[in-house]
């Protein structure tokens, strides 16, 4: 990881993806230090441009924003694009098929209004047998959460402590969306979207971008380049789509599949994570992805946050940037973001790497849909 | 290559997406004669699902339509999504990431009406820049057919000869969307649809999928498996995707980068190459895409197919599937189409490998948009 950018995230409804992007792409070949002519290929995120922005084909209009010239692939597996896009870059400069790749997201959505966004967001659900009988994310979401407090218990209150944590963390982060504290009653207080999930257990509508390069480690030394932080795992998982072909909906078998693949080829365990960023759309998300990750043992991540355990001065700090509740959610722009901000807490040069000063290991968790896609990634400062 | 798989490509308004992309995969699968659950990963081109089906994260749908439980990712780079994926599949296969994966891509389009299509389509171009100011794809290939006819000379009835050529090869095949001949009156005399490109020039708007098993080598040795053809060479080439930021219309530089990437990876020169299915979406383009591929110096393409060089019965005969032109172009399942098309010509189960009985390499070219994505494979028979 030669270096990362990202713009802020929020409402921008009059800046084109191609503009945000621009921004994000510059930053990260300027963090990098390396010439615009040395990357190889651009691999990048996008879900719901063809709505919000009537253009498909963006790959090669984003190598053109980032001043580029090299081919341009688009990766789209809803709001994990941008993970799955580097994921594939990670394995390329891997095995050598190149030495520099620019990968990033972005996504323009507030532009579409609260209801056109969560239209657009809905056709990650299955359209056949999901949206067109009235279901939307929120919705999905909160079956997910009161199957998961049936079965192991939880209630509103546990959730809420996630909300708040998420807020305390983006306090101080400039490209968070949400800079701002919020309390528990607040969280319990909110008008309820869909029960069990309230406004603030819910992230928000957000417009933004992000980039990264990767290098190989030849090229790393070649030009000399401050390339501290390595990705050393990655993994991904598949299921069906639809939340009536689950086995159980309050667990996520494609994220466990993905930790697992990304632990094996780091050749880690769990107990060895630092921190992590996790995708968490609902309060009830990070719940799940915390016990993918194997952090907590399925039923037990629930109370996680209100012990303080996730918090920033917890034992495993979840969510530091913000997460997406309060650092905000441009689809295609989210999985990037988190490898941003892991890379900055590792290098310790983020708003909030005081709260983890000996971090060595950090992990990436990006969800599309009800998770039927995972990516998980594992970043660690070389030895 | 274990096996392909495609459905008929035509007017299917009453299918969806993931119905085409199960019979072109479970095709492929039988064709291969492996285990669904050995498919580690599927790798899908789709164009424009958001809008002709309300459907986006169609990977894991599509996946599911395959009877396949595996991570599940998109590819899309307009009109060359699933030559994208093919590309990666290959990479990933090589350097030992996966044993077995599915690729292919599918594509609904004539629900929308043939306006409707042509709106979903002209997402492929800029919209900032070209589609908001009346370009749609037709114009943008009249601008290149008009600068290459002032450059290098050529009319309507050079290009008319390449209307005739693709549809007589489509006589036989049952996939194609128009079993039926042409003459050259048939093509000068249709409705002008943007001069010089008339009715017959263009491609039509059709529903289909396709599929492909690529196997490793050890894979295919320890399943006894007849995987006597194989992808040699893979490129990739991307340009600006406004046309006024080409520096010449009668060329497609990404092409030609995509080409000699291919050529270079496979080692071989271009005069080795038997057949080739080429990226016909206009009768122009498949001028500039034997131009671009080597087999004609630029300026010489035009002349191919009248002078029956091109032909069925020529020296290097070019879309013997009938091509985008005849057989048919739903977009995300283009790509892997000229791929089974290949495959089968050089295996000799084709309806037209009469045509090349001693062919051993063959060449597919996908192009994106007004070629600003270009991906180019070469196939051989193994030694």
């Amino acid at each position: 990881m030669a270096g990362v950018g990202v713009t802020a995230f929020g409402r921008a409804p009059e800046r084109t993806g191609r503009d945000l992007f621009g921004d994000a792409a510059n930053g990260a070949i300027r963090d990098a230090g390396i010439d615009h002519d040395d990357v190889e290929g651009v691999y990048y995120g996008n879900f719901m441009g063809e709505l919000a922005e009537q253009q498909g084909h963006q790959g090669p209009i984003m190598a053109e924003a980032a001043g580029v010239q090299a081919p341009a692939t688009r990766y789209e597996t809803a709001c994990a694009s941008s993970g799955a896009a580097v994921r594939q870059a990670v394995r390329d400069v891997r095995n050598g098929e190149a030495d520099v790749l620019l990968v990033g997201g972005a996504e323009r959505m507030t532009n579409l209004g609260t209801a056109g966004a969560t239209e657009a967001l809905a056709i990650a659900a299955d359209d056949l047998w999901e949206v067109r009988h009235g279901m939307t994310f929120p919705g999905a979401y909160a079956l997910m959460a009161q199957a998961y407090f049936e079965t192991f218990g939880g209630s509103r209150e546990d959730l809420a402590h996630i909300a708040v944590k998420n807020h305390a963390n983006a306090i101080e982060n400039e490209h968070a969306q949400y800079q701002r504290e919020i309390t528990i009653d607040d969280v319990l207080d909110a008008p309820m979207v869909s029960s069990p999930l309230g406004l603030y257990d819910s992230c928000p509508i957000s417009d933004g971008a992000s980039a990264a390069v990767l290098v190989s480690e030849a090229y790393a030394e070649e030009h000399d380049l401050d390339a501290e932080i390595a990705i050393t795992g990655t993994g991904q998982g598949g299921d069906r789509i639809a939340l009536h072909d689950r086995e159980h909906l309050a667990t996520s078998p494609a994220a466990d599949d993905a930790a697992a693949e990304a632990y094996a080829d780091a050749g880690i365990d769990p107990d060895r994570i630092d921190l992590a960023e996790v995708h968490d759309c609902f309060t009830i998300a990070e719940v799940l992805a915390i016990e993918s990750l194997g952090l907590y043992e399925p039923g037990e991540g629930i109370g996680a946050a209100r012990r303080g355990e996730t918090t920033a001065d917890g034992t495993i700090p979840v969510n530091l940037s913000g997460g997406l509740k309060a650092k905000g959610h441009p689809v295609g722009a989210t999985g990037v973001g988190q490898i941003a901000d892991v890379v900055k807490l590792l290098r310790g040069d983020h708003v909030n790497s005081d709260a983890v000063p000996h971090a060595t290991v950090g992990v990436t968790h990006n969800a599309g849909g009800t998770v039927a896609s995972a990516i998980v990634h594992v970043l660690e400062v070389a030895q």
